[in-house]
């Protein structure tokens, strides 16, 4: 893969601004993003703040209140929706939790969920199915990577009792992209029950990596972290929820960030926006390492720019591997996102085999189902590193 | 207020730990804790080491699963319980949310609430009676500061239909502190209903300063954070849950964490330790930033011997502004907490004292019912604080 000398300079001073990439080769970004430099700063120059000036405070309060806001604008931003809309969470599964909770459960419901989510996403519902007698469906897209359309197979899944989808936008087994705004449509104008059927998705792979406009999409509930492909520090997250179904979301984690109080600190009502679902004091240092994260991406090129370069990388990443005789690539068209799965034929294990390639410098995982590895690359991600990569899984699989 | 110079000294040299008491005179304790310097290097450092050996890698993974075990086992100790009991949470109120949620509701329990709780503690409350049919009763122990005996209010208030009695056990508006182990005893062996009634305690001001020790109290769950007395950062808490109820409990924001899976990644059961109620990612660094905040009170002295510094300081503090004529202290005896809170007869509010204090350097705050001012005294106050303090309030109220 041959790059302008231009562009390839761009891409490698746009690298200095990541610790995490010097000392290896790094593809798990899917697992967690190399935090930038000027995150960590952000981080600690909050911490030193907070202990100048307070850290309790009524000056430090005011800063928190506007650093809250900064973030919840800079993340709605990049979603193309209303800051009033983001809900900040520790993580993509605490802002599914919420979702899931705050739906107003009748026995007999459904809840309707693809074949290729998260386990700890599978377990909340599948406790949530227990505790109000609802039903679970499984969808099973799985299959549909290659061949067939995922949009046919929910549909053809959805019944009237259905109240709710649960997909990821973005598989993080496969890689597969679910078109989400042709979903949405087809929940929202099902015509077998009565009521729209509402959306979640599992954006953890999704936010960051792909250009979003989630008020285009029409998704109800669309939860992700910022500690992924926006590359921020973990314990940061957040939850869009559509305006129009705001209302009839009910708060289930509920504290003092979430409600208004009277004179006397007594409870009035609950807050009209995202800060509905919010608890209570999280880790605000964290909150500014994402800011500056987010910052570096769009300072280096937009959401676009970014995932065009991912695209033509995982392309190139694709299509090496798939010269490998002993590997198959779950995928058998070039990918739309960062995440290129595969197999391997070997006598070792995938776990084996991403040990071995840890130990030389290259960090990859494996995934349960399928059995597979999987690779990431960013926009950022030098070609040099995926010749790199495939020498060293050729060399493996050869012995 | 006179101590031996060589007691003096050591304190001095304590407070070199804690960059948030150099340029000012704090009194916030019960707001949040100041983070010892080492707490910062920590956080650093696991970022930095986060970094070096992934974000996300075979390696990482393994030593976050140390360093979780550790904190878990540094929380324990501190309380005086077994690391299993532990449930790492992002904050008190998350905490108090998972007991809360995790009890089987049925209509026409009743939940027994006291009169000085948090507003974010009350709004749960009001959540899961809206949602269950459950009824709340709420006991007066406010004004049982000085006379009377909560645990006789807390008793005459128990109803054969009370499941849960929700108290906290240090008072964050008076600094009183409820005797938890007669109280747990009172609702377990309560005979007007078939069970035992559970007792939830928000710890957020008494965990870090009392010295704990929770297998002897009997309380069945006991939330707290780790950024206030314990003077870690913010974002860390954790809550405690009696053994002999864990299976009683069940858990509501559901994660990888929480979970065992098979092979195919598909969850199996919930894991049979505090663990089961632990949700995602979490910001580890800050995990990190908290044990290093209680090695370094460890390494001071004893819980027993920082809880005795504190109530010496704190009658100091107690006794000197009693003798301000304007001042009312809410306590008509020495407080047995770091909680020192008053009123002011002043044509300023509480608010416009507190800002002004802040405005010179004191940092202390206002509560909203009872309308007072709280001070808190840490083990490591300096006399000279009190006294500096002392002086200034007196300057404000006598203009």
């Amino acid at each position: 893969m041959i790059y302008p000398q231009a562009f390839l300079s761009e891409v490698q001073q746009q690298r200095q601004e990541f610790p995490g990439l010097i000392n290896k080769v790094y593809f798990n970004f899917g697992g967690q993003g190399t935090l930038p430099r000027s995150g960590l700063e952000a981080i600690i120059d909050a911490h030193n703040f907070l202990q100048q000036q307070g850290p309790f405070s009524l000056k430090v309060n005011d800063w928190i209140t506007q650093k809250v806001e900064l973030l919840r604008q800079d993340i709605a931003q990049e979603l193309g929706v209303e800051a009033s809309t983001i809900t900040l969470t520790e993580n993509v599964t605490a802002g599914c939790n919420i979702a899931l909770w705050g739906i107003d459960w009748q026995e007999g419901d459904r809840i309707l969920i693809t074949d290729c989510e998260h386990p700890g996403i599978i377990a909340t519902v599948q406790e949530i199915a227990k505790r109000f007698g609802v039903e679970i469906d499984i969808c099973p897209i799985l299959n549909t990577l290659n061949e067939g359309d995922p949009v046919e197979v929910i549909k053809h899944h959805l019944k009237p009792e259905t109240k709710l989808l649960v997909l990821s936008h973005l598989l993080w087994n496969t890689g597969q992209i679910l078109p989400l705004q042709e979903i949405s449509n087809i929940c929202h104008n099902y015509s077998g029950s009565g009521r729209p059927i509402l959306v979640l998705a599992d954006a953890a792979q999704s936010a960051g990596s792909l250009p979003l406009n989630l008020a285009e999409t029409g998704v109800d509930f669309y939860a992700f972290t910022g500690h992924k492909w926006f590359c921020g520090p973990a314990g940061v997250g957040a939850l869009y929820i559509r305006p129009e179904i705001f209302n009839l979301l009910n708060p289930t984690f509920i504290g003092w960030r979430g409600i208004n109080i009277d004179e006397k600190g007594q409870p009035i009502d609950f807050k009209n926006n995202g800060e509905k679902f919010e608890v209570a004091t999280s880790s605000y240092p964290q909150y500014e390492g994402l800011r500056a994260a987010i910052s570096v991406h769009n300072h280096w090129g937009n959401a676009e720019k970014r995932y065009q370069q991912i695209c033509q990388l995982s392309e190139y990443l694709w299509q090496d591997l798939s010269k490998i005789s002993a590997i198959n690539c779950l995928k058998k068209s070039p990918p739309k996102s960062g995440l290129v799965s595969f197999t391997v034929d070997s006598s070792m294990s995938h776990k084996s085999i991403v040990n071995k390639l840890e130990k030389q410098g290259f960090l990859l995982r494996t995934l349960r189902d399928p059995d597979c590895i999987r690779a990431c690359v960013h926009y950022f991600t030098l070609p040099d590193e995926i010749e790199q990569l495939i020498k060293a899984i050729s060399l493996i699989v050869s012995q």
